[in-house]
């Protein structure tokens, strides 16, 4: 099938996706992802007995993911995210070690050795902060105090899970951990972070927007030169060793501080949502066997239980710590719930090491979705009370 | 090397090009495959000794060329284009003609065989509908008579082409042309262009209008759907045989008259223009091979001037012999001198099937480069004058 044909057939999805989403008040990426998961599993796009996508498909929804990165950063109130900053990384912690330790007792319940047991702990830990960007952005909550510590906590525990699986791969691959390695990583993403800081200080923003304002770009190419240094950011990002969507978003923050780039918020929530954006969602449902799920019994049960507990549990506890009341601390869990990024790596590592095998990367595959499928609504019916 | 660094390479070619083409005052695809050609030949992207794109790349620059013809159409003046229709079978029919012919005898004057031969005179045919829709859109003149002219005269020779390679393919293959297969080809596609035309009338816009308006889209659903009946035309123009770009085309002119769809065009050409747009004339650029240029010698100077002159003269009398000025009249001619679209599918059947060697094909894809380089800034200097 050719890739034109694969498009359309996610993108009627994704629209029929969204239409029952609006007639039964749900978040738009919960009827996409659902559409997705039929497709996926009706086997039209991806062929009898595979989960491949059609690689194209899987770079447009790569596209997508960073477009609402990019989106998220943009429309993120920076002064908000300032001031929570240091409190995110309360909820963040406890939000990695709650469902790092249940995993590895449930694993270890299980029988499996301790080593698979560390693993599916570590595959707990990071929330999905693309789910989180798209439904803070549908709530039209991002800019708020709520929407900054998630999305801070979100960035802060993808960050500590990054960087506890590049030890934990170190290990199984070369028998220790590579000191030296991992220091440079810490280093890098360190510094990385402090420019992206740095260009957003008042005075190097007013510096860059005298300089700019000299150009004049029309829409069209204002959206290109976004779209490259959010594609630049993201490939720093890359190298370092940190995620590319971490870079987009780092890109959306920094262009969002430049009057220059005030047009560009709009333009790429069009662009993203008007196409990429869906086009991720639905793969991301598509992702989800059917056949898998109904095979793998109590070790999947107890996982998904795990990893919602967890989270909730630990990113509850750290907001209620930080002092928000109790409704926007539960909210704050709920929020945190989804997994859908760290994780899927996370399982091909796991398989090409020997470390899982294929019914624990099924088992955590099924606490991807059922977790990214489930916290949205709850979270924007929690919201909206 | 990763496709998202190949989009970054290809993104930041298209905003040098764009910007050298204003400092210059050159049309900016002009500028956009410039630069194509020069990060080509300095073996980028496609890795030393290879003009084959990332194949990602290539895909994201078969929807740009999707989202022109879609944009194209929805800026299409319908009353001009049907007024003109007839008479731009004129200018089609006299500007497929002449190249043919003189091609023809070029390469028997070569030495060539007259299979060969003939193949030559058929890939000199078809003007590039996507060139002369983005200098059209560019010049803001495509809903004029002169670009109603223009645009139709090129759907005409595209189709005229595609039924010619059509039973020349069938003849090299089989070893005579199946009358069936081609008629039913040609009931397909009328049929096709029929229901077209048909869902063009004001009868039948008005009553899907009075439907649609029941439905409350937002402009990221609007773009949804437009892109979705965009890529479903073009499935069905690409099965019928017809080119994918054509089915585009067509549905930009269907969807351009339901006032349902009044935004779509505005953000149409955001996506298209801000995006996939550059990508595709930058990978057009890139296709250019200066080594493959300066090996072949004279022949490939002969059908680059044939290719000139056959355009130029054939439809500068059709337009003459339908009472165009004689300004516009060789404007007409001049828009309808660039080749790429058929003709690299024609390569591509020629080599496959051994009816033409490489140095033919290379002298073919000079041709295609240099006259869909030189034509745009000549004409967008006639324009202004």
């Amino acid at each position: 099938m050719d890739f034109i044909t694969s498009i359309v057939i996610v993108l009627a999805a994704a629209l029929v996706g969204r239409f029952l989403s609006k007639k039964l008040k749900q978040p738009i990426i919960l009827g996409e992802m659902v559409l997705g998961a039929i497709i996926g599993n009706m086997s039209l796009i991806t062929g009898e007995g595979t989960r491949v996508l059609d690689p194209v498909v899987s770079n447009f929804a790569d596209i997508g993911i960073l477009f609402l990165l990019l989106s998220a950063g943009l429309s993120l109130n920076l002064k908000e995210f300032k001031k929570i900053g240091k409190s995110s990384a309360v909820v963040a912690i406890l939000g990695v070690i709650l469902p790092f330790i249940l995993g590895y007792i449930a694993a270890i319940w299980f029988g499996f050795s301790y080593i698979t047991a560390l693993f599916v702990g570590a595959a707990l830990m990071a929330t999905s902060i693309g789910v989180n960007a798209e439904i803070l952005l549908e709530l039209g909550i991002i800019g708020t105090r709520l929407g900054s510590l998630v999305m801070g906590a979100a960035v802060i525990d993808d960050i500590i899970s990054v960087v506890i699986i590049a030890i934990f791969i170190g290990v199984v691959k070369i028998g220790y951990a590579d000191i030296w390695d991992i220091s440079i990583f810490l280093i890098l993403a360190l510094l990385f972070l402090l420019i992206a800081v740095l260009l957003t200080k008042d005075r190097v923003s007013g510096v860059l927007d005298k300089y700019l304002s000299k150009a004049k770009l029309g829409r069209e190419n204002l959206l290109i030169v976004g779209i490259l240094v959010a594609l630049l950011f993201s490939l720093v990002a890359e190298n370092i060793g940190l995620s590319i969507i971490i870079g987009a978003f780092i890109a959306g923050i920094v262009l969002g501080q430049l009057s220059f780039f005030r047009g560009l918020k709009d333009n790429m929530s069009l662009i993203g949502g008007g196409f990429f954006i869906p086009v991720f969602f639905v793969t991301v449902g598509m992702t989800f066997d059917l056949n898998a799920f109904l095979s793998i019994g109590g070790f999947a049960g107890i996982l998904l239980m795990v990893a919602i507990v967890g989270k909730l549990a630990g990113c509850s506890l750290g907001a209620k710590l930080i002092k928000f009341d109790n409704r926007e601390s539960i909210g704050v869990g709920i929020a945190m719930i989804p997994r859908a990024g760290v994780e899927l790596i996370l399982v091909k590592l796991g398989l090409r090491y020997g470390i899982i095998n294929t019914e624990i990367a099924s088992a955590i595959l099924v606490m991807v979705i059922v977790t990214t499928v489930i916290s949205p609504p709850v979270f924007a019916r929690i919201l909206r009370k």
